[in-house]
Formats: C-alpha cells, sequence, structure tokens
C-alpha cells in the first residue's frame, strides 16, 4: 500500500505551486478485495471520495461548454443527463484510480524484474535531457520517481516551472510531452498485429485526457530518416542478442525486443482558461461567452506522469501476467 | 466486391515504379458469408493466396534476422519456430485481409452518412497540401482515392516519387506520413476513458506494420500551443454546433463533435535494404552481416494509404455498427 | 429506483420463515452514475454494507471447508488468502449486486416490449404449476413476482414451504428447480455457435451460485423424444409464424423464434447444514469434522428467484442493447 | 495431426449405419500456421471443403423452415439472405471445425496431464453403464474414444444403435445424452461468477447444435437431495484432499476440486424427418407441408460424442492456456 500511495501523491493537486489549489487527500478507501494486507482473490475495489470539490464551481459550464473539453461531447452523448460537476467522468480525477491500479500492476511487474519510469520530455518548446534508448538504468527512472519535480535534469525543471507559472500568470496554459522508459520485457513480449506492445500501450495511454499523439521510439521523426539510419544493427553481448542504437523504441513487428521500450505522449494544453472565450448556450441555442474561473491546473503535465507510467503498467500487466491464473 | 477491389488494388504491388516488382493479383478467394453477391449472416471468409512468392529469397533471413525488422522477435518469440518465408505473420502482405475487411466496412459506414479518405502527408521532409480540418469534403476525400498517386496535389506527388526512387537508387528506403480524414461521424461518438476515437483508432493504425507514431489533430504540435490558441470556439451553424478551428482533430473526451476526424501516422523507413548492416547468425551465436536482396518496397507509404483508410474504417465500424443485431 | 428495490427485496434475507434470519438491509449507497434520479451515463456504481455479518460465525470454516462448499477450492486457489468470512467471494450475498444489474437491465428490456418472470418449479419432488409454454402472459409473471411467496399455485408454495421447514428441523437443507419464462424477444434475436441465447444465458445462470444445471425448453426430457414430437409446427397467426407447441423452449439455432423463451435452473441443497459431517483441517493436513451453526438458508430456492431473473435479463441486455451507442 | 484426424474421423458420415449416409472425407487442408509440422505462431486455419453436399436437396427448405430446425431464425434474422444451402451456418458441418480446434486443444492439455473422454449416456430410455465420478481412469476415458461405438458397455451400444435404426424405419429421430469426463484439472482452476468452469463449459458446450441442457454432477437430479447425502466429504490421500462422493461433479464455486469434472449434455432429436409436419412458405404467407428427404442423421448422438469433448477441449485451453504468452 505504500507503494501505491506514493504514486498517487506523485499525482496529487495541491502539492506544487504549478497545479491546481484543490486540496484533495486522495486516499483510497478499500471496500474490497484486500485481507490482513494481502490481496484475497476477490475484485479489489478502492473508492476516492471528493473532499474538496466546490460543485458550484462548474455550475457555469451545464450548457455552455468550455472550448477544447468534453463538457460538449458528454453533453450530446447523453442527452444532457451527463454529470457536469467536476467535469463528470471526464475529470482528471478520474486518473486517481487509474493511478492506484497501475501501481499495483507496476509492483506485480517488479516481481517479473520489469521496471518502468516517466519524465517531462518537454514543457512547449523547453526540453529536459531525453532518456537514454540504449543505457537508461532502473535507478535513473527511480531517481526521476522520486524528484521533487519530475525532470532528469533539475535545472531545466525549474525553466519548465518558470513556463507555467507564466502562463497562468497570462490566465493560460500550456501543453507538453510526457516520456515513459520500460526495461526488462522479456524479447517477444506482445502479441501480432492489433495486440502488438505499441497497439495496447497507445490504447490505454490515449486514455489519459488530453493525450493527443503517442509515438514509439523516433516515432514521427522517423518519417524524416533513412532505412540505414533508423534500422538497429543487432550485435551480441555475451549470449543476449541486442541492438547497437535503439531508433525503434525497443519494439519490432509488435513485440519487444529486450532492448528498453520507450514512448512519448503528447498533451495539449489545458482547456480550462481564464481568458474569455465564444461558446454556445445549448440551453437556448444562442452565442455564449465563457471564462472559467475554478481552480484548474495551468498545465497538467506534471501531475500526469505518474498517469502514463500506471496507463503503461496496466496494459503491460495485462500482456504479460493477465491471463496467468 | 468492386467497391472492394478497387481498394485492394490501391494496395497492391507492381503497380507503380515506386513499389515492389512483386505481382501478386491479390484476388481474394470467397469461402464462406456470400450468397448471390450478398453477405448472409455466417463468417465472410476470403482467402489471398500467394501466387508470386519466391520463398528462397527469404532464405538468408531465418537465422540472420534483418535489423529493424520483425525477423528477431519472431525468431524469439517461437523458439525459431516461426514461418520465416516472406515475413511470415509480419509481412506487409497480411495488409490485404485489413484492406479487404476496411473496404467492406467503409461501404457500411457509407450507408450511415460515413465518408473517409487518406494521403500522403509527407514523404520524409517532402509534404503534401495537408486535409483542411474545417473544411474538407466527401469529393476531396474521393479524388485523392482516384488519383494515381495518393497525394492532394499532384506536383507535390511527384516530388515524393522522385524521391522514392532516388532512396532506391542509394538500395535505402524513406519513411513519411499519412493522414486520414473521416467526415460524418454523429457527435457523442465513442466510449468513456479507453474506448474513445482515439483509443480505438489508435489501437488499429499500430496495426500497421513500420507505423511508429499516431496523433489526432494538431497531436505533438499541440504540446508546444497555448490553450487560448489550441481551444476551438463553439458556435451555432443553423442548429448545428460547430467549431471555427479543429485543433483537436474533431475529438473531445475521447468522442466526436461532429466536426471532420483528422489523425496522422508515421511511418519509418522500410526495414529491408539494400545496403549491407551488421546483425548476428541465431543458430551459431555469432556475429553475421546481411544484404537483402529480395524485391522489397523502397517506401511502404504509397501503399499503406488504403491500409490506414481500412484500420481505421474497422474501429470506427466495430465503434458505431459492431454491436448492432 | 423503486423498480431495483422491489427485486432486491424478493432475495433479501430474514423476510420469511424459510430464510435465514441474518436481517440485511440491502439498501445501496449510490457511488456514481446517477444524477438527479437519472442516469449519467458515467459508470453506475452501488455498494452494498454489510451491516449484520457475524464474521465469526465463519471462523471455523477457515482451514476446515465445509463439504459441498467453495471454501475449499477458493482456499487451493488463492494459497490460503482467500476472504473466508461470510464466504467471501463465494457467499450468497453477492447476488445482491446481481439482483440490482438485473433489475436495471429489466428496465431497460421492457422499453423493448420484453418481460421476464420466474417462479419455483419444484422443492424436491414438490411441483408448481410450470408456465404455459405457448400462453404464458405478462400477467402472469408480474403476479408471480409479487406474490409472497414465488409460486403459481399458493397451494403448491404451502406445501414448498412446509418441505423447506421439515428439512430445516432435521438440520438438514434441500434443493429445487426454478423456471424462467421471457417474453416478446423478437425473433432471430442471438448470435451463432459460442454467442447464442442459450449460450449466453447459460453462462450468466451458472454464475449463480449453487446451480449446477440450465435447461432450456424440454431439455432433458427432450433426450427421450421422438422428432415428431419433439418438433414445433409453424402456422401463422395473422402476419406473425408462431408455433404451435413449444417443446424446444423459443430458441431455434440460438436464435429467439418469438415464442415464449423457457428455461429451467437445477439448484443443489445448501450445503451449509447443522448435521455433522466429515471435512479435513488445512492448517494440519489431519482429518476434522465440522457442523456448521451459523444462520443459514435451508433452502435457498426462493430467494434465488430474482437472481435468475436478474441473470438472464443482464445476459438479454448485453445481447440486444449492450452495443447501442 | 494423426491425432487430431483420428478425433474428425469419429464424427465422420457415413462411418456407420446408424449416421448419414453422406461421404464426406472431412479432411482439413491447412492455409497458414504449420510449418514443417509444427505450429509456427501465425493463426492455424485450417478449411474443410465440401465434397460430397446435394445442394438440391435443401432448395425446399429455403422458404418453407423444417419444424425444431434453425432454419426459421436464420431466415429472420437475415431477412432472408441466409444461405440455406445444407444449413448453412447452422449445419452440423459446422461441427468438424470445432472437432479440429478441440483435438489440438486436447494435445495441449495432455501436455498438462489433463486428459478428457465421453461417451453416450443414453438413447431415448437406453442407458450405457455411466462413468464412475470418483474412479473414472483415462485408460476408461481411452478405450471409448478407440470403440467402434461409443458407449462404455458394448452391449447397451449395440441396443441403442438398434433403438436408433428402429427410428430411421419410421422416417422418425431420436435424442440421447453425453455424459463427458475430465481428468487432471488443477484444483482451484475456474474464475469466480460468470468465468468459472460451468460457466465455461455450459457457454461453449450449448454451442454445438441440437444441445438443450447442460448439468454437472448430478445436475438436476441434485435438485431433488437433501444437503447430507449430496455434499461431498473431504478426506486426506496422503498429501492430497479428496472427497468420498462426488455429487458436485469435481466443481464447487466454480473452481475444479481436482477431483474428476463430469457433466452432460442433452440433445434432442435431429428436426430433420421423413413425415410429413406443418410448416409455413416464407414467400407466400401460406401455410405448407413439408417432408424432409435429404441424407440426415436419424440421431446425431454418436457423432456428437467428439464434439462435446472438443467443446470442452477448447474451454478449458482457454481458461488454463490461453492467456500464457
Amino acid at each position: 500500500m505504500e507503494h501505491i500511495l506514493s504514486w498517487i501523491r506523485r499525482r496529487r493537486p495541491g502539492a506544487s505551486a504549478t497545479a491546481t489549489q484543490r486540496n484533495e487527500q486522495d486516499t483510497p478507501e478499500i471496500l474490497s478485495g484486500l485481507l490482513e494486507g494481502k490481496t484475497c482473490g476477490a475484485p479489489l475495489c478502492a473508492v476516492f471520495q471528493n473532499s474538496d470539490a466546490r460543485s458550484e464551481d462548474y455550475d457555469a459550464f451545464r450548457f455552455v461548454p468550455r472550448p477544447g473539453h468534453a463538457d460538449f461531447t458528454a453533453y450530446i452523448k447523453t442527452d444532457g443527463a451527463n454529470d457536469f460537476r467536476g467535469g463528470g467522468h471526464y475529470s482528471g480525477r478520474l486518473m486517481a484510480p487509474l493511478v492506484f491500479a497501475g501501481a499495483l500492476c507496476a509492483q506485480l511487474l517488479e516481481r517479473e524484474g520489469i521496471a518502468l519510469g516517466a519524465h517531462i520530455h518537454s514543457i512547449g518548446p523547453i526540453a529536459d535531457t531525453p532518456f537514454d534508448p540504449v543505457h537508461t538504468t532502473k535507478e535513473q527512472l527511480l531517481a526521476v520517481q522520486q524528484a521533487p519535480f519530475p525532470a532528469v535534469d533539475a535545472e531545466k525543471g525549474k525553466r519548465m516551472q518558470a513556463r507555467i507559472l507564466e502562463a497562468a500568470g497570462r490566465h493560460d496554459s500550456v501543453g507538453g510531452v510526457v516520456e515513459c522508459c520500460i526495461l526488462g520485457l522479456p524479447a517477444g513480449l506482445g502479441d501480432p498485429i492489433f495486440d502488438g506492445l505499441e497497439n495496447r500501450i497507445a490504447q490505454a495511454v490515449f486514455g489519459i485526457p488530453a493525450v493527443k499523439g503517442v509515438e514509439f521510439g523516433d516515432g514521427f521523426a522517423a518519417a524524416c530518416a533513412s532505412g540505414s539510419t533508423n534500422n538497429d544493427a543487432f550485435y551480441y553481448e555475451g549470449n543476449t542478442v541486442r541492438t547497437r542504437t535503439n531508433h525503434n523504441g525497443g519494439i519490432l513487428g509488435g513485440h519487444a525486443t529486450g532492448m528498453p521500450v520507450l514512448f512519448k505522449a503528447a498533451f495539449k494544453p489545458t482547456p480550462s482558461i481564464g481568458i474569455e472565450q465564444e461558446s454556445v448556450d445549448l440551453s437556448t441555442g444562442e452565442p455564449a461567452r465563457i471564462r472559467v474561473s475554478g481552480r484548474h491546473d495551468p498545465c497538467v503535465v506534471p501531475r500526469a506522469v505518474p498517469c502514463v507510467e500506471a496507463a503503461a503498467a496496466v496494459a503491460l500487466y495485462d500482456l504479460l501476467l493477465g491471463g496467468k491464473r
């Protein structure tokens, strides 16, 4: 449980100057599945109560959807019956259970020798030192998880935070990219075609609100490369086949190669901003103006780092151990 | 059937100077599910026989995996029992059935007023005119599908082809990006969290060999934007809510907004190249050298265009109509 | 909600002389998914707290499994980590959420003109008047649901209750059969082979503890019939095709015929009895004796009637409406 | 392959006097997944061509559905587009692929020490010696599989065959019951509630045409028993917990107990009979008469024995090994 809570704390609001000032304790209440500190085979059910939500902050969005947010599509999908309070089922708050599940899966993966960790690859144009695609170690991943701000290079991290605060000062928001690295996956893991590592990880990661792109290895940059530079040469290190470079992000044909698996997720800027925007009033069918005044993150990326790890952990657990009974 | 065959022809090898010179007829043989020209409710089973495969071209790869290709991971996954001939289950040839299925799904989607089409967004640094995220029409999508080379701007298409042939002349290969646009999706389509439009489309598109990245709307570029510029303002056009811009690619909260849905898929350069590369011999545990001499595409992107459409069509069919009985 | 609570009340313990004297209020607490009395599109989460469980009643079974009960298999499956209190994940109490879900599905099915209801077909050798396989009406199904004891013939119901009390007096238990009838299913419903009506309903109904057999229409009796007597002749009633008899229980080829769908579920006698039995002590590896002294139903069948309805409703909802978005 | 073909031969028509006189060779053609006699990780695709089907035998049923057969529901489900030839997707012929898959799964289960076999429990009222629920051995299961007629007691088998031929002489048909026994399942196998052994096996077995009931252990007879007689007492045999009786068919709480798993499947009489019956003409909306003149089994039960084994093998493989990668 302590390991799970440490992941949840990294996502918690109110923890730093760059995050929303809501103060959720985010302590899960276990309803079933745990007996004397161990899982007991029954479904593990944890509940996160909302302790500091101010539903009145959301009244304005019931009929006037925030541009860039799910308010509009949720309203249409449910014919107006959607729970608009706190963004309802589209709130970033839904990530608390994902992180809970991911932290648990990460523990189970660790028993198989698998470690994973993520950092902020960039906030707008300010980029952190990327993970080394060939030599990243478990210790390096752990160090970022324990750092106060999830950047490899603390100096870059400070510049990122300044950038976020600067946007907040303008009542605006910024986006960014999270990079995740997975070590120790057995070569061959992943199923063909639609159930490969890329497919399953992407399906999970796009479940995090605000993610608009996912790429593995060099990703979109590979589209500008030549085969001769993009191919990763094989060589033997002892009895193990390794690759000298890792442009393919540790995945070939949907299966793990045994090298580090690397992927990036692009986050758009938070749509909830304090600048007045054009919208519509769905109750009257008239144009409307909206300015979002609640306590919202000017940038979700720092808090999204454990969410990306969690989504990857859940997808990998399912591929690797999900069927073991 | 004529519609399906027209999609398959667009993917067929041997059709142009930039593609592999293998000459597969790619005519599916229907084993079940079709009666008097109509589907009859039984599973539709189509078989594509390999008529012009030269398995001996692949003997060299049985134990010496091509860098960047699935030869290695397939060997490890199956303890060496994998079908190495023609790349086996990892051959681009597996896309013929996907295009068959996608063309069929596209017909069913068309009855619901949904149209989709793709083009080559770029080959290396040479970019086509992108689809207009707000105003693209069904006719424009159809025009690209009927063009001899799948580019909106024929002039750019010629430069792309020249680039491919230039790489082929160096026995090398190039990658590129495919952009796909879907019109007519009902607002609200898509399920929350892990089964949204982005999740399902990405899961399907990563099933196409060589895809290393998928992004929706502005994707990775959105990570550098501000909320104030990235949000798409809502307005009424008659009784319909539309957005003035479409940075979010027609998707909010995993659901369709009713605007065009746009996504891009990044393809790495074909790993099979005629330049000598470093590899290993899995039968001896020794280093090895490999030069791929078979007939391979110097660039898979032109033939991948209908595959991207097909993957999207299959995912959408499943979300929209899969459960209807 | 009132409709759902009425179903839950029918399953509630403590309601009659023949049921366990535990007094659970069985009032679900709604955590999410409901807004202003209507479902809002988010997952509907209801929690049933245990208000009157006496965990000490179960201490004796931790290492000495009750014969005929899941104590043993749960212990083996989880290497002894199972939640033994109250039977844990194998408690009949797990049926409260099933009935909740089933009552909700039944409401949604009712909008499609589908009604379903069950009664006790027999307790041991004492049989109720069976449902008429051709002429049963919605009103008849409702009447049994509203009766104080779920038998069509109240006189037979009294004899059943006497039989249960007589077994209870001997500290023993009895089994029985529940019959369920579904009206209004559209002809053709059900998917081929493994996803037909029989497959899906059976999969759901075997999820109720103590069910050991499921049969449709004449079921096992059909194995002794001839084709000439078992076939149901078709005829037109107006424009509707009906069958003169209904030996096949309204299902042919896994699909609904449009006639009433009828099935029976066999329940074994409650394994928890007050008579001393032979068992083992899993902590010592020695033989043991056990006498179950808690408050257990001498017959689960009366309380299982809404569970059978609920399992059928969930399976039908999934087949009929599950894919509609 | 030889093992698979031996299973297929047991299901083959034309093999005995009691079966249809169609003479299908039933030799599967392997399209993919097999390389040098071993599976290679790609999907294993086998095709059974129809060599001796006389489609004209079925013309009469296109609009005049056979009572008791899926002709009617298939027609309604597909708005008349169904493949009526040979019963289409509802033909017993679909069992050839099931037996192929089941024989393969049985081989994989055998490596885990699991054996399974079935026999005809009864044809109408004529019953074979049932399997001993406690002491049945692997050799006994194999002996029935190798017998010319699948009965434990050859004398009873002769009486069954006489009964079938007698019905055939009257142009009528008979039903029966198949009993299946599974040895060597590890205690604890099966998942809770809807994915237990009973649920999964029942879902698979109801996929065999003509099955109308499935029961485990004493099944419907248990509904007439008392807890004191139906409970199976536990005892230690060395370090293994066994039960003295096996009324529960080797399953408690959905999980295997480690004792033999026993279940029975009830088959209705073949609906295709040579006696004139009442039906309707779906093309005219008028009453019609039908007499089925093709070559049909007067009893499907003997040929269904390997189908029941196959369905169980597929379900068990999925539960036990399906997730291993």
